[in-house]
């Protein structure tokens, strides 16, 4: 869906529009992440952290942190500084017309900004950014009602 | 302290030792985000992780999600593209030597990864960038007993 990606989301990862409410997208999107191994270690409702920070209105968005425990494991063993990447974010966001968007973190490309990374951590990189495109791809495909 | 930056640290962040084991780094380290705003919305105990979902050892380890909530808030309503950067991590790992690394996303270079970024975004970067070096430059200070 190329009109809906803007310039930032080319580089950092994918994106798929589903045609459900911020609520129902959420257990879908557990769903498609579970069957790549990505359990969701952390959750933020930015709706309800601006509400209580800042008394300030803000659409349904949610931060969830995807991790795949044996890929993590992969990448901290070869490489600690790169928990400053992990987990990998997806975030669900309510439009107006009440569908969500859904951006998924695509990990090669989040490494990217890192200069001299191991073999090791290439590798595990790219084994999260195929696992990360099935899950695109699957969020993608028509969902029986 | 150059010796114990990594390739991937130089371009993702900042790096500080602190002389204290892991579990009095935390408190510490939450302090000195605290001063420049930035609560900590998601706490990963990456060793407790990777014990119940692999069952294998692993160091001391912490991912603090640490979030500025006005910033977080501009840049959000700037481009929701960009929760996929947020929170900023925070990550303290223990030494062999019981003394502990802490690692700070300079969000600056990691928003070097998304192109076609709008002035807004680029501005909250900025703010977000000073203030994470004010963060690094506290921590490096010398700390009463």
């Amino acid at each position: 869906m190329p009109s809906h990606q803007s310039q930032s989301e080319r580089a950092l990862g994918f994106e798929v529009m589903l045609p459900m409410r911020h609520a129902d997208a959420i257990p879908v999107v557990r769903d498609a992440l579970k069957a790549e191994g990505f359990g969701v270690l952390t959750e933020i409702d930015v709706k309800a952290t601006f509400r209580e920070k800042l008394d300030k209105d803000f659409r349904p968005y949610t931060i969830l942190g995807a991790c795949n425990p044996p890929l993590a494991h992969a990448a901290l063993s070869a490489d600690p500084a790169v928990g400053l990447l992990l987990p990998c974010n997806v975030t669900v966001e309510e439009t107006d017309a009440g569908h969500s968007i859904v951006r998924l973190t695509d990990p090669e490309a989040m490494l990217a900004t890192a200069s001299g990374l191991s073999g090791a951590v290439k590798q595990v990189a790219s084994d999260a950014h195929e696992r990360m495109t099935r899950v695109t791809a699957a969020l993608r495909a028509p969902r029986k009602a």
